[in-house]
């Protein structure tokens, strides 16, 4: 397998048309003391447009098809932010998009899909019957089927965030980054390492959403057998193959937190960061937060994404506890 | 009275140190289908150093301060942001700043500023007592009492505001204030009108904590006899002298919103913007969001700070209702 190069991530970059934000990067301190002392950063993926980083993988996929592909339109499974990102970067691209979704899957996440431009398409209640429906819907269409976990321009579009962050913070000595089917991390990872090896990169997960923690220590791709969390951004069972060759390449280490873990650093981003993140978008602060990982280093975690309901502002408030 | 001119808010911000952010102005669409189509933005202040705007004005009165002057330190009286702005820009600067509060504020106010490095010195239950107080510590100690509604470095420092906002929206057509004694509008009106006077400058009061509304239509400064606002930080019964001849010289016009849009623009600006404002940070885009002034302008609101508890986080998404 031929890995993300510096080359493809910077070509990325210079791609990226002015709807997707450079976000930015802010310091997160625990108390008013701590101002200004600050040894955690945040890159604000919850400011970016459609509330989330995916919009960036979303387009360079988009953007790499060819003008009849893209004519045709392209269709994808998601029932989250990649969904959102595909519908945004569709319409503004004229990229017909259509994004197929589980009967049960939350209408605020349907109508955000569609708010944006897209046809969402239900494949019943099956989970394992979504990807043969986006083939079906496909062949039928004629449009182009994308894999979100393999497809090879999905690390480059996310390592953008990579070279952002080395430029908005050039003192910077660790990135968190949180992995599920570990896309984001394998471009993040890949810029980083790529251009400034000396950075660390860690990757966090949750305790029992660990498939790509696992498969590191098992040498391999691995499918976990149990999945619990808060963190519903983060529901991979089993990394791709291709993002775990750049976990394995790139990534330092990968570590854990737990839900309470989660649900503090929510809380602490938002009261003292005054950002809004989604469960997933709070678990790389976590690590640092909760002290998994020291303070010695200057840390840069990314927040990436914010888009919840107000039910989920509240129990994440009430799971924070004291 | 000499009113401010371009030139001292051009001279304040050219003054303003690394640590005072250039904050983003970012857009607020109330659904996915507005996203691209925007025509409310917010200007950031709540990711502001300390949460809230006020470091700007702080700022600016102490530099304006002699040697001597600083190294003995002031005083001042302030319950909220510019108790922790003064705190922050003062241990920042090496001068020691004392702030009156009442016996009553709340626990999360006074260990902010503590933490900021300033003293807090209590004056008992009395609301009258507080200047008096600030008086006679400033006497005692040869420290220098500042009065933050009329001091005239004040609208200077709140102007820096309104330049950045000409810079990073020079398309703009209005702007949007929240106006309690009247110095952040003194300085933004000032500094827009000053430069852009096609550009449309109005303030926005509660309808129950309207003493500006009410002093426009007297021709002067008026004490209204009842005061009562979810926006704690919008607490003056009676316009600064010198910021309301600011508000009479540039201020376009003076609106008011309700309750019950400020817990909504509240709960727009977190789960749509993904930013956290307090009760008075919503105040502007509520004039906006809840139709108070039309959507035929591109319009920025001033999003004044986020300094919140958790608690008010709760009762202002139970206000915002369905």
């Amino acid at each position: 397998m031929n890995l993300t190069t510096l080359d493809d991530i910077l070509t990325a970059r210079a791609a990226l048309p002015d709807y997707i934000r450079l976000t930015p990067v802010l310091p997160i301190a625990r108390d008013s003391s701590e101002v200004g002392r600050e040894r955690l950063w945040v890159k604000c993926e919850n400011l970016q447009v459609t509330g989330a980083y995916k919009i960036r993988a979303a387009f360079n996929m988009l953007h790499t098809l060819t003008p009849e592909q893209r004519r045709k339109g392209v269709v994808m499974t998601s029932s989250g932010n990649f969904a959102q990102g595909f519908a945004y970067a569709g319409a503004q691209m004229g990229v017909p998009i259509v994004v197929v979704m589980l009967d049960r899957t939350s209408p605020y996440k349907v109508d955000a899909t569609r708010g944006y431009g897209a046809e969402v398409y239900f494949s019943g209640t099956d989970a394992a019957e979504r990807q043969p429906t986006v083939e079906r819907v496909a062949a039928e269409r004629g449009m182009t089927a994308i894999d979100t976990w393999e497809e090879a321009p999905i690390p480059p579009g996310h390592g953008t965030i990579g070279l952002e962050i080395l430029e908005q913070c050039p003192d910077v000595e660790r990135v968190l980054v949180p992995v599920s089917s570990g896309g984001m991390a394998a471009g993040i990872a890949a810029a980083i390492k790529l251009s400034r090896p000396d950075v660390e990169v860690i990757g966090v997960q949750p305790e029992k959403a660990n498939a790509a923690y696992v498969s590191r220590r098992a040498g391999r791709p691995t499918t976990i057998d149990y999945w619990d969390s808060i963190a519903d951004g983060l529901s991979a069972v089993r990394p791709g193959e291709r993002p775990f060759a750049h976990l394995q390449r790139f990534l330092d280490d990968i570590v854990l937190i737990t839900e309470k873990d989660i649900a503090r650093a929510f809380r602490t981003l938002l009261l003292r960061g005054k950002l809004l993140a989604e469960p997933a978008g709070a678990v790389a602060s976590a690590a640092f937060l909760s002290g998994v990982v020291d303070a010695s280093k200057r840390t840069v975690a990314i927040l990436s994404g914010g888009n919840v309901t107000e039910k989920m502002v509240r129990q994440m408030l009430d799971m924070a506890g004291d």
